[in-house]
């Protein structure tokens, strides 16, 4: 095997929790790193410890606010660049702007390549990151994706908990059905069902329509993101007007902005379970929520990277 | 406006009917230009007229042979890049390898994406192309990408042919339902429908489950790339045996390989409408299947890109 | 000349005001364009109008909240190339990070460059830029700059508005000293002074020791940047004690962030002149503050970009 | 020394046979990998073991099907990048395309610079390749090309079948002069002679005109890639007709398309010689070929290679 | 046609007899430039009017002192881009490292590549070069390279100066053998000869053979660079030795380094003539030497490319 | 810690011996390897010994000749990457061209941009270099930099040899003050002066004034670069003039170029101190003159770069 150097982890303010797991799991220290903001918001970085020919795996989930903490791990790439960094890995399991993935209107960006070329031009050589919104995602890069997946560690969480015999997997919009397919297959081949907003004529409302059957049934909503949660929370209504029993939602980022949280609470959902790849502030936990831990999962593929081992077999026994 | 020159449209082998009423639109004769293979397969090109500060437009859709269509695009991108063209348009209306764009196993290529840097890499300045198979595809590129669609096209030919009064739209798989909704949406808002290929019990066979109402109607089957056509004739079938009256089927790309013709001939779909973003070898005609011809959008779009007017006005009154 | 097209203004949310100062002079409407924030706080950007072929500006001085701003412009740039816009100019008249310049300590980041490789990476084709915190920044791209100075502006609304014979030019610090001659320059060749920060003694406080000759003079400190503005009014004490008589100051970039404006108006400078390069919001309008608009200098580079004109002659006649 | 990781051989479909030789020298397994064409003529590479950190050889000579074979290559350097390999190496002992090296007329392409731009930008990190047509094409490349050579072997093969005391080397064509030179200089320093087509006037046929003197002397063609053999054997009648006694011909990359191998089994030369670079399919074996195996020469570049020890050792004892 | 913006032609110091020639066949003034070395030896550059937009035409042949004259093409280059020059055409009648243009034994470098990409990194748009040492080099650049031939002006002289019914055009060594026969066309369809540096034994003296009847004819030696004159003038000696009449040589490029200028004047060729690609100092003009201007092919290449016509008809009646 | 692979010192005409005091500290031989130029002045090098995965530093400062020298650097480059080399590190003491760094008239290069580009085009992964004429330069570059200082060194020089307890150190023009600060800190924190140029009226002679007091003082003027050694002599006439009482100058680059040598020798300042990073021929070497050798810091990075060690430890006892 080649020899990658020592592994250091270093991280910006994303996810400090996160980081912590990760590197309890490693046996490793944190590589003493600050990152703040001067008075006028600017990013100030200052690494303490050489990086020189060392495995740097820098872990930042660009979620909110995405714009500022981007911008650390594009800094953070650049000073480890200059610094003689031996790789830099970009640790980044929520992927911001992931859902900018494609033009549907004239002259709209494709935010998601941006930041793919952003992150190339800083000077990362691989990143490493988790159920990217589109898979397609993966080929915005050049360099190297290991694209990891918190879908099983979901479906085993239902397994655990609840009586999955009568359980139809259920996406929340025609976008998410392949997604909901390989939960469905996780969960014993459960059947699925999908969930389609619909005007039924112009100027009346737009309703949500099921198609499939899940009369009768226990329902969990799949989703990678669940942002202020209007869509899933809907879809778990029409799931109950439609005639099923118990309604659950999961979805691996959290990212629950603006009313989500509100929302999750006065839904008709019996539990909603998400990980722990975006930091959930205190103020946030519910105990309607839910959180698996994906520290297990990036610490094994820190150091499958490190050792040229293969990434694939992480899955093999969830 | 700015002056890009004049247009000139050559083209490789890959689809000289399709060129010809392109060129017929526009009102132009295609540029004299001879490509054709030397005795041992290398491809040989000779471009007779001046290119020099023209608006080059290559029309050459990546079909089969896929490989030699796209390494005659390639060089002929090449030869006008040194022979200092003013603009080099790829206008790809079928673009082999789409359906390779994300890593489903390990060690995959992006084979999608490959092929975007090889056709920037050979000097390409924009990219013309038709339904790709995922949206995000254009974000492989960082040239401008005209990304067109048959769509309402294919749905005027049912208005225009059979009663659309009783029609639910069919997705033939679950990663094809968001094409099939916008179908619907042009055939009067249709209901939609979805096939779910699923193997029961391990050691039995897979089957088509319908997820959706379909019982009584008329449907239709929507695709974007129809190669061997086994899952559209098994779809239709599935479709019968849960209760549809008639069924059709559509797809912008008629690949038709290996046995297609002769399952859709043998099918229970009534009728297979596709387009000419692929020239089908007369051999391959049968009654049952109809074709669209792209030719007045692709000329449209060359005419307006040349002149810098806006491309998403073709589709405002199909 | 060369035809570039028509002029397009495009812009963010960083300085609508000077935008619309810009627009005036040029005697065009600003284009059509929504830049938001989704709940979450990704940036999501809407262009009304065809911008094909057209020479668009992107005014979007890249000052506090930094990252935001700089992500607008980005994504702007973004969308503009996918949409074919002739030429993009990023009109950059406060550059965010100019400060982060070099590597002062081991590991440290370039940002201000790697803000360069940013843009370019994005797709910009050219920049115009204003009193760059250092010249070299120029070098960091390698596409044209167009480096705008307001210094003539500023010594010309001393020239107007005080009694300018007694004056020495003051820079309040070391790195500044440059700067500083140019303003005398332009203030009848008025002599000039330094100030410098050091500390007596280890364990003593930093005192502002002045460089030069001020007794009984009028002085005019003068500045790139003001940000907390602690520097300059600690420096303005410094001169005074010295025995300088009146004290002015002057920037052409006001960031005043923090306790700034609350220190302007304690201090004991007489008047403090900014720029506009960065739109101050009208909580932070004290009367001690001027501001000198830089809209005409702006206006007249766009269209002297736009008609391939010498940029130098702008300043020939302040 | 560095340490490259393992070395691991994967190939296409170009030359199997080749590529077990070399696999057996090295005493290593060839790892596990089908590359097959979908119905559609669409390649599809699946790679069964882990590459990351390997020291991965892709042996790929790119002959006919050229496109195929080019393609294959690609493709497999893509998915080797995605999948972490160490370092890519693409063993390319036959490089198609090879003869279009320049522009002789107006709009050409230049294919030969147009493949290595292709090879870099799908990812290989070096190009071990074997008697191109001409040694600037090593410059097309702007990694490492490590350009191996059979000539020796050729000669050596002459040394000792036949007897070499009386022999002329003869180059076919203008263009082969330094190459029969380099093969003459390893036959004892044997004279040249060059055959020049021309047309002697206007309407008149082509005549093999021979330059130098081969009267009763044995002769041996000299050429890098035998395709149609149209010129080598009208050459080889040139110099029966001008006085030769015998006739032999090599060349290191036998293409042997359309009708060569009639040719050469009708022609007045004695044997032929050619190399292993390109597989031979079994129906065009015929006892006037002869066939040199470059194995042992690859094989100990790729050990040389993987171990950091110098290529130009490989020739020093032939 | 597109409107690439008015000529401006500027030069370095290399060869500015041939820039007025090139001037005044144009019609036009060159552009006020100052070129010249501080006194450490560092080039300053001084562009006194404005390029913005222009179509810049930098005549700067690369001979000797080659990196002088290099380094003042890549600083003009890379200050025209930073000035906003329309298009960059770098005409480089001479270039010089053309014959670093493979790797004859290890660890050489391709120096003739390496220039190629520091034009190209410096930013020029286009080439225009003539008489390549190897038409391969073209390929060495990815931006468009318009390569010119005075062959045919020589050929010229030759039939208006001397009588040509009974030359034979020969290659001063085995390199040259193509272009030789391209000379020899131009002449009529003249036989060819080939000159062939041997060593008959190891501790003998090179001899120089001659390949191809020369007895009793006239010959012109044939080459594209004369720079040390030692080859061309041992090849004089034996054709002469072999029995020729008279013998003449001409040659492109008069690089004439060292004794060539004394070489030639004793040698036995009757007559020597070159072209103005290279300034030859007042002291280096003997008797012997003429030159053939090719001022006119440069201009009306210039003429050409700044109106988009086709390059190739310039040579169409010599 | 990575393997780098075995240190391999290669070098040009520049500085022998520096280079070989650098290889006596590091006990190694200097690699066998031949740069001479040709008849005509282009360079031809031979490397001769293999460099495959070795960790090459190539020691060149592009001192004067520049053209010559940094040429030799970029061939040599060039060679190293096509020869497979492990990591190509320049080591480039004094960087020529440094103080164009910045356009300050219109359409000026940016020559110090343009070495950085062409340094990287050439295969450069990384420039070690020492007291950059600005630190901004180091944002030039993408790849790593090392950027080393001699002024803890020149500083100890006089530490050692004169009394430094009534020193000021002066800067000798504006743009130095900050450097002339770090050298005033290794002085046990003495203050500083600066020269300003200035013409007193239009029409009258430039004077030197001096900012700071400096009367009854030793002064050590401080600077990067002595070239021609105008500027620092007329400060010295300033500093007595105004009362100084010994003058002493440093610097740390003596280019020395045109009458530097005897304009020192006939200055007031007492010593000039520079270091070896340059190498000052025999008939250049003064009594007035003093040289420090900087062959232990470069030895010292060689040996830290190798081995991942930090750099910045170097500076930690000097």
């Amino acid at each position: 095997m080649k020899n990658h150097g020592e592994v250091v982890v270093i991280a910006g303010n994303s996810n400090q929790p996160l980081v912590e797991k990760i590197c309890k799991i490693l046996g490793i220290e944190q590589s003493a790193c600050e990152v703040k903001q001067f008075s006028d918001g600017e990013i100030s970085i200052d690494i303490m410890d050489s990086v020189r020919g060392r495995d740097v795996f820098v872990i930042q989930p660009t979620s909110g606010p995405v714009n500022d903490h981007l911008m650390e791990l594009l800094i953070l790439i650049d000073a480890l660049k200059r610094a003689s960094a031996g790789r830099i890995n970009a640790v980044v399991p929520y992927y911001g702007y992931a859902r900018q993935d494609r033009k549907v209107r004239a002259r709209e960006p494709i935010t998601a390549k941006l930041v793919a070329n952003l992150m190339t031009v800083s000077g990362a050589d691989r990143v490493i990151c988790m159920d990217l919104h589109a898979g397609q995602i993966q080929g915005y890069f050049d360099i190297p994706v290991d694209h990891l997946t918190a879908v099983p560690y979901l479906a085993k969480y239902f397994k655990e908990h609840i009586d999955t015999s009568n359980i139809v997997a259920v996406s929340p919009d025609l976008g998410g059905v392949t997604r909901t397919r390989k939960f469905a297959e996780e969960i014993n081949g459960a059947p699925i069902a999908i969930i389609e907003k619909r005007r039924p004529k112009a100027n009346e409302n737009v309703v949500m329509n099921v198609i499939g059957s899940i009369e009768g049934k226990d329902c969990i909503l799949v989703d990678d993101i669940i942002d202020t949660a209007g869509t899933v929370c809907k879809a778990a209504d029409a799931l109950k007007k439609y005639g099923a029993k118990k309604v659950y939602g999961c979805a691996t980022h959290g990212v629950l902005s603006g009313p989500a949280i509100e929302r999750i609470d006065n839904s008709v959902m019996e539990r909603f379970v998400i990980t722990d790849t975006i930091d959930l502030p205190a103020e946030k936990h519910i105990d309607k929520i839910d959180i698996v831990s994906v520290a297990p999962i990036l610490a094994s593929a820190i150091m499958r990277v490190n050792t040229d081992r293969s990434i694939s077999k992480i899955f093999e026994e969830v």
